[in-house]
């Protein structure tokens, strides 16, 4: 997996005319070098900074990272540990500086740099400095999934697909949202062998559903709530995401014309997207055929996925970028009505040469 | 807790000579502002670089973060949020560059700058230079727990406490460290009301607990099984942490011997902890303590712990820094034997002013 991506990050190194990428996003790092960094936590007290790869043009893949993060030897790439952790006082700061130093030695980084601007920390910039950006091209580079990607994310979208029909199986009445979100995460990462991020939501109940951003509490379900399960596990490094929605028992009429609609433009996704198509006129078609029942959702019609939970290109109204084959993009469109409720429908799609190939797959009953 | 914090980085900047204090790491935005920021599914695709704390010796304070991490207007608090999350196409870097901008403006943020100097990111440093280092007298400062912060980390504790209750109940053979994992999470999560980052680990058998970092895994527990469950969930902003440590039905002699060792020590670090004492014979003590009986754990002896799991001092052998009153330290003696097993038991003590008082409380018998 590495060499393939090693080599579309030279592409683009040639494209800006570099000769050293310098990757210090989580996400970044994994793609260059296969090592997934923890994220789970946030930033480890046991770490001086980031993780970094680097990856010259002419050859040469390297990886920074501390004591605590690095798994092992990775074939082809050259590993450089640190202590973060240490049984002794130690000065995560001044270790992870000099093995960055070490790494610029051993392989020789110099000349022109790329680096990723958001993520690159200030404390190297003496032994690394700031560079070109490589973000747009590293993002468009990633856009397009490589066989083992594919193979990666059809692992984690079946983690996803066995999160939702848990959830269907764990959803009943006098449970909180924490208690069954906890049901789904135990099956998902029974599943894959390993705790797992999780982002998304589990929301129920008409207020909570019919406005965005609610993080799943301990209020409990009770017949008739409307339920949003929106399930993102990250596995093995690479995300999968999901959206189901259902009603406790029974469901009015509102409700479920929205549904209807969300799910009949989600299939309509699935039927439309090819290679070649732009983006904008993509994500025009799927909030028209919402409008045409009188429903609209306020966010964006989907995202790219990958090592990052949303990778480019985002869908939304004025990305002009045209969709490629062996892109893989979550299509997720719902409405939010107060007083009714919301409901989204999401799959994960791969763009084949000619259409769409379903990654997740999982029941999309409206009513439980 | 914002204004008695920010007297207490005010300070920092007194002695180190500086006008503002910049900080970058999550704990210490939230340490200085009260905000949480979101950490468990890693840096935010939504976001243009990390959220920014700034105090100034003289006065203001002043938060910069995305529109999907604040949670509104803080008492005390200039807020500044920018488009990290759009319906339609945005550079976030040049968002976050803007709001960094609009901030140094509102609160006339100049003269001499003290920064987190591991976190501090590149991409602004045009705006807001790298300064000196604030991070040894920050950590020093934030060692000596408020008021506040003491309760916050009371409710914390309760929820680790629970946690390994829950433990207790939810542990039989027949199921997975990751099954069990959940439920232990449900309890934890439910009790909060709301989802927590979690850290530690849950595992069980001969040979994963006589070696560290072992990762919780779908390894079914069986009878006999050594356990070692070590529990540290973040609850509004605030860590705990704790370890219990039991077998299955039955448990060797000398698993016994070295699990009572272990729970001994930890029982003399509470009886002798005190103000006044150095880090390094408290760690010196406990040491002994299991050397007298031949064994002896390759790791710290704890911690502190507030916004971030770990935190200054960690109790090491070379660490001459002497314990104060309201440090609230982790304690965790252990041993790890091949072809024993693993234990280890850990409380969150407070320091008070004549001794130390167990913030954490949940039952610690050898066998289950």
């Amino acid at each position: 997996m590495t060499n393939e991506h090693c080599d579309r990050i030279r592409l683009c190194l040639t494209e800006l005319g570099a000769d050293w990428a310098v990757l210090s996003g989580p996400d970044a790092v994994c793609y260059a070098t296969g090592q997934p960094i923890p994220i789970e936590t946030g930033p480890s007290p046991f770490t001086g900074g980031p993780a970094l790869a680097f990856v010259g043009r002419s050859g040469g893949v390297g990886l920074v990272c501390s004591n605590v993060e690095a798994s092992g030897p990775i074939a082809g790439v050259t590993l450089e540990t640190y202590a973060g952790f240490s049984g002794v006082v130690t000065d995560q700061l001044a270790n992870y500086r000099r093995a960055v130093e070490g790494m610029v030695r051993k392989l020789g980084i110099g000349g022109k740099l790329a680096v990723q601007k958001p993520s690159h920390p200030a404390s190297i910039t003496d032994i690394v400095p700031m560079g070109m950006s490589i973000d747009l091209h590293l993002n468009r580079a990633r856009a397009v999934k490589t066989a083992d990607e594919i193979a990666a994310l059809r692992i984690a979208a079946k983690g996803a697909s066995a999160g939702q029909n848990a959830a269907r199986r764990l959803t009943r009445p006098g449970l909180s949202e924490l208690e069954i979100l906890n049901g789904i995460r135990a099956v998902i990462e029974d599943g894959a062998g390993s705790r797992c991020a999780l982002t998304g939501e589990y929301v129920a109940g008409i207020e909570r559903t019919s406005t965005l951003g609610n993080p799943p509490g301990a209020r409990k379900l009770i017949s008739g709530d409307p339920v949003i399960c929106d399930l993102a596990p990250r596995i093995n490094g690479y995300w999968s995401d999901s959206c189901a929605s259902f009603c406790l028992d029974t469901a009015t009429d509102v409700w479920l014309a929205q549904y209807r609609r969300a799910k009949e433009t989600l299939d309509l996704a699935i039927s439309t997207l090819r290679p070649g198509l732009s983006v904008a006129d993509f994500d025009r078609a799927l909030r028209a055929h919402m409008q045409g029942a009188g429903f609209s959702y306020p966010h964006h019609s989907g995202h790219g996925i990958g090592t990052s939970v949303h990778e480019w290109p985002r869908l939304v109204p004025d990305e002009p970028a045209l969709i490629e084959k062996d892109m893989v993009l979550m299509v997720e469109p719902g409405s939010y009505l107060p007083g009714i409720g919301g409901a989204r429908c999401e799959h994960m799609l791969r763009v084949t040469s000619t259409g769409a190939e379903m990654l997740t797959d999982f029941l999309m009953d409206p009513v439980l």
